[in-house]
């Protein structure tokens, strides 16, 4: 029963409320030796944090990671390296702003785990959205280095895990013109140059009217091998549709083609495979690089939408607690679009659920 | 380390191959006391039996179904009575035709898990896809019975799960029609007659042309409480992710507006809460019944994307085991459609995935 | 939560009850390419199935093993090898004969789980003790039959998991003659010919009264390597207290030195370490093979104490479900000393434990 | 796969080495609404804090307990209660002195895990035994506060679980003088105040010695419900089985009779029943409160056996990582007994073990 914990092998475990001291992981069956240090978790953590643009919530986090177990360095293991150890992160909460929900204390907002986190306990931490919060995620991405760090380590450097968001509100890229080294040049994660101008102004307009917008987030590994995952109900791609699904806000995930299989035919759809440089090369990716739960050795491809913030400055219909019908305006500082910051986590997400399957893999095949 | 089991308290496990002797599912957690019969487990399995209509699969088992273990009848107990044991259910294969399956012992059927078996395990069943066929679906639709059976026990004779189709190929229902009462009157469980009428036209076609069609399956359960479900980890709606994802040739699933939601504004998206007959009363359902991971009392509304089987007459390029390139056909006996068949498991899989979390909900919350 | 499963990479669920039709195992996460045949698996359940000797229950049941899936053959394999999906072995059940247990419908057993199944579930299945019969331990045997196939396959040939009693009653062997060649040359599995006369008249003595005696089951797995097991949650002895524990009738698990390391002083105690035929070598073994729950790559030693069977012809004062006071007498058939057929079933869990540390060692240190 | 975490709905994870910057553990799974402190975490460290007297290590560590999420207080919660979410403790290292532990950075001391660590991991943190120390059984205590909460929340204020010393070295107590007002009057959590005073003497004798001694710790759970446990393998026997065979040094556990079981006859050994003010009454405890894995509503009884710590002045026979035979002399600050610190984390172990069956048996039977 794991409520906080995902993964088999590596298996992470989140902590900590938006508002209370501090948010952290565990991350348990890291392999030993990996190098893994402060400042790699930190700099994964930098691509979410808060308050880095108007784009984001105005909270001022530094979220300041510390390494607390888990890492070992003498003369011998040339830097930090893993020892096998559970590896704990802890993160301080610095910009807690409780007053700010003093509102929400007693109303539910729609669209909020409110409601439901009061049906479920009959009590709830209501400042920032306690457990709820989007605050958790920092969490993900803290354990989302440490895999990633664990996956060069099996798998070399040249693997990789990128993400970018492909859809703000109905405004979709140009898949021509998709190019990664768009992604960092925008603060949208747009691998389109043209289309973050245009979403730009979408989240402006939307930003200005106290309105917000979904998005799609799309998540690429490239360089992984043949052979991850395992079947039935350890299927690679069942994985990744828990892990990106329990990201808070997202809606819907898709493997590869997604929901356009639906509209397919055997003969579009099905991946034919021919031999290049004497290995195994398909000649189109509907199946997102993985079939019967199992990864091919192509790109492993996911996304997932992620619906519009609640937390909107228009009026709402709602009720309390106790009852009683009432009308809501969610204040506070928050994301117009919060599926530009989900892009890191996707990564975190995709990273983990790998470095689970690469490591259940070696130990049930040996490889 | 589950590979072939899901569920934390409402535990699942399945085994069996295609073409071996038997396949069967192992139910571990059933609550005591719950009335199952082997009568209403095989109703559950004729739903998905092979060999009922020209539009599903020819190969004819009668998959009848023995309830092994975990049920238990005296003069006390009324009929039989689950007892907290391990229930087990084992079906007999019967017309194995493994002769058809000699071409593809050596070559890899492009869009089917031949090649990444082969990948992960150097060895494999090939005989009718082994435990990638979806045969194994089978021990998923008993194990659903008894999750039904469990909910019942539960909550009450009120409570429903039901499927339908809401595509196929490019066809979708017209949402306007939507009728529950149609599903069992036309081969796709389909809840539009009109569209039914569409759909046996374009299958044919397909059929007759050794194509196949991919297909959009929803799946809703009705009268279930708010507060099941968990944060974070344990998400309702990331478990149904998983659970949908998990079933053979699913490559997308959507809860609540799915997809759509990431074109949505914020006060589009959030569904409004009024009261009504003295209890909550949500004005859409946008969330699908479920926020923060936790249903909301609403009908939990999921969809998942069946691509169109690769088993088609179409001759198509791939490699076999050796690295040598080559073509293939299969033959065999195969659904032109096989979302068809999907409704039922999609059914039982959030059977089974509302029985865990009911479970989980009472032992956390005592509720 | 695994009620009826255990192991974390090789995990083991068994089902059925002692009267009903069958019973049987899972085993999931079996390696792929490991020799296993259902000949292999009957011959370990030969050497715990009733009926051999007039020192065990006199219920004849053949135990035969039905293989019926995780395993494949043809000309490459060469004989059946695993496949990596799971392994289901069903038992018949065939000489039940339930009529022997009336009396105990409404009587609770001293001594026997009647009572507490009735406490915790509110019903039974009070033919031959239903779930909590000794019955269930030859699916365990089948499952250590696999793990010690898959031991074989990892580690070679030589390795080997051995069992013998070393105390029936009050009377223990002496460890001077202990040699291992004895113990299938009597009917106890006692390394000792001399202290196997003795128990023998002891058994027919207790046997004749009506009565029942207890024992100490030993178990020694030779030519592991170092490094089996896991800090803190996951070490090598605890599992193994856990496995041996969980064994019908057992009361005590001892590792190594066992209880009498209370008495030692710390000199005593620490095995020394030397090298020999350039290989770390330990002086001594009070660690019985394992250090901070992992192994030494000595001799891996538990013992468990089995209770005398509350199975006995002498009336014992005792209630009904009715909170009525009685009297009981157990009639039925029944070992005088369940500690002999509970030798096979120690193995067979430490081989379970075994494999399960072997995968789990490889997966996260990948040797 | 649970390395470094235990239970199944009341979930532990402990983190943190000897000498790193700090250890914890996460709880997960507790039941919202359970009144919880940092106070009662803190009175429950301070009972196995070091430093203490000069029969425990002299390091002095406050162990301070922080209490980071998992809990919330308003005016309705009338003080802190959890929330369901999980409960984050933290507890500062402070007094490191590494510089003692540079001896053992290449030899392996016998009777610890220096040399399984090594073969397992490849590198160690070797300061203070980083992971193995017994420092990560404070976390194990902090988790035992959390769980006593938990079951006093559940079962009321009456329920108890207390633990003491029963043997040191060979001396053991005499059971007519058994008295638990007196655990609380000497530094051994001795019941019987004569055998305190043989204790002080041959623990000072040993500690002047540079010597060390074993202990036998009893742990007993008082007004527990029948029906906690389940069957075969999570038989609460087995599962506290597994919990205190993995607290650091035990080398064998007992449930009631214990080894002591192997010498009865069914006669002497099965606890026959009566009826006391309209309830089962048990007429003697034998099976230490348990049957068939269940609990009966009788105390619940285990014993462990410490082995005396391998951490002596006398200088033993050892090898280094290099695979030089060589001595050593464990200097640093130990306990002359470390059975007597082991008592609170005895309680600990059984507090946790039951909590996590409360929540199980009330999932599983809804009681």
């Amino acid at each position: 029963m794991s409520v906080n914990t995902f993964g088999r092998m590596f298996r992470v475990t989140t902590w900590g409320e938006s508002h209370g001291p501090a948010i952290g992981c565990i991350v348990d069956g890291c392999p030993p030796g990996v190098r893994l240090t402060e400042a790699a978790i930190q700099a994964a953590l930098d691509k979410r944090k808060p308050g880095t643009s108007k784009y984001v919530t105005q909270r001022r986090e530094p979220d300041k990671a510390r390494l607390l177990s888990g890492v070992f360095e003498d003369d011998r293991t040339d830097g930090p390296r893993t020892t096998g150890a559970p590896v704990s992160i802890l993160i301080e909460n610095v910009d807690q702003r409780s007053k700010d929900y003093v509102d929400i204390r007693d109303k539910y907002r729609p669209g909020h785990a409110d409601f439901t986190y009061d049906a479920k306990y009959g009590l709830r931490d209501y400042r920032g959205g306690g457990r709820s919060s989007a605050r958790e995620t920092a969490a993900r991405v803290a354990a989302g280095a440490v895999a990633e760090a664990a996956l060069k380590f099996l798998y070399g450097e040249t693997v990789s895990i990128r993400g970018c968001l492909v859809q703000m509100g109905p405004h979709k890229i140009d898949r021509a013109r998709f190019d990664w080294a768009e992604i960092e040049k925008n603060p949208f994660w747009c691998p389109d140059a043209q289309t973050a101008k245009e979403w730009e102004e979408a989240l402006e307009a939307a930003r200005k009217a106290g309105s917000s917008l979904g998005a799609v987030v799309e998540v690429v590994a490239s360089g992984f091998p043949a052979g991850l995952g395992a079947p039935v109900y350890a299927k690679l791609d069942a994985d990744i549709a828990f892990a990106l699904m329990s990201i808070n806000a997202a809606k819907a995930v898709e493997i590869g083609a997604g929901m356009a299989a639906a509209a397919l035919t055997g003969e579009e759809n099905a991946d034919e495979i021919r031999m290049r440089d004497g290995r195994p090369h398909f000649l189109s990716n509907n199946a997102g690089g993985i079939l019967g739960g199992i990864s091919t050795g192509q790109d492993i491809v996911a996304r997932f939408a992620v619906k519009p913030t609640s937390s909107i400055l228009t009026p709402r219909r709602t009720i309390d607690r106790f009852g009683q019908e009432t009308e809501i305006v969610t204040k506070g500082r928050h994301d117009p679009c919060v599926g530009v910051r989900a892009v890191p986590v996707g990564v975190a997400m995709l990273a983990c659920v790998l470095a689970d399957h690469a490591l259940l893999h070696r130990g049930q095949c040996g490889a």
